[in-house]
């Protein structure tokens, strides 16, 4: 077995801005020579898959800026300092989407970019929706389109690239396998 | 439906490095206001679901500065300028684990971070594995150890936060969901 630690020898923070920070570090690599890592920090986030009681997804179109192009995606954002993650699940998706859930499972968490990042999203599986009436506002830089798609709407999404980001193709192939376990 | 487009009134490029460059922009947002976006551009990357003809997953232990920790993946690595992402795939199988596959297929693409990041990730399912003799070496800053688990050794990592990253936690399902097609 390869030992495989890294030391940090020097870390510079380059930039700190709203969302993240990035850091340039010099490491000491395990053979003993010297290396670089760029560094992203981010404070994590949730994601909701929330399910209509129709078996509908719920989902929201956005405009992403990294991509220079709108996806549909599940519901999602980032972590508040010291905020509880089943907490910020419920309040990213009422605020997304006007729904309230009555039962909130933690399906798994993942760091998304490992490579480079230390986010790491926690995905929900939201039901018992129903929408509430005054319903918490969105951010005021955020902008989204409510879409509620069939399991089969969703796959064609994905084959139209119009889902494609990590969290909701995950979300999709989660669904899947349950449809393929509860037929079974 | 709201409009949903942003436009660029701004951009500088705060830094650039060896795996990822950070701009800072200026954006109309759709009501005509103004706000910031940190973006994070990087080359893209590809992942390899390899699985052995006795159904063993190949995975590589790797530290990750960025969580400070080591995490059990499936082989990965990003796109040279220019590279074909299938051809990037067989390197990066080859470099971190000295497998060659006969049959590889593009199973999924994704962005990985579209709140902030514009990485996407192509995973391969690669099959019909045999050991090379010379294999292509590592980066000289990468460092794994190779791991081979069936696939229930790879859901208990998953239980353990062994493995604990997107693309691995994605081709885990996957398997799982052709399992349980297969059964059916």
């Amino acid at each position: 077995m390869t030992k495989l630690e890294e030391k940090t020898l020097r870390s510079e923070e380059i930039f700190s801005g709203k969302i993240i920070s990035l850091h340039l570090q010099d490491v000491e690599l395990p053979n003993g020579k010297q290396g670089k890592r760029e560094i992203i920090k981010h404070p994590g986030a949730v994601a909701v898959l929330a399910v209509t009681d129709d078996k509908k997804i719920v989902m929201v179109e956005q405009f992403r800026k990294a991509l220079e192009r709108t996806i549909v995606e599940i519901p999602a954002g980032k972590l508040e300092k010291g905020e509880e993650p089943a907490l910020c699940a419920r309040r990213e998706l009422e605020e997304e989407t006007g729904y309230e859930c009555e039962s909130l499972e933690l399906l798994t968490s993942f760091y998304t970019s490992p490579g480079f990042a230390d986010e790491i999203v926690h995905v929900y599986l939201a039901t018992g929706l129903t929408k509430k009436e005054n319903a918490a506002a969105l951010d005021e830089d955020e902008f989204v389109n409510l879409e509620e798609l069939t399991l089969d709407e969703a796959e064609q999404y994905v084959k139209e690239q119009k889902i494609y980001d990590a969290k909701t193709i995950f979300a999709i192939q989660y669904l899947q396998l349950q449809e393929a376990l509860k037929n079974k």
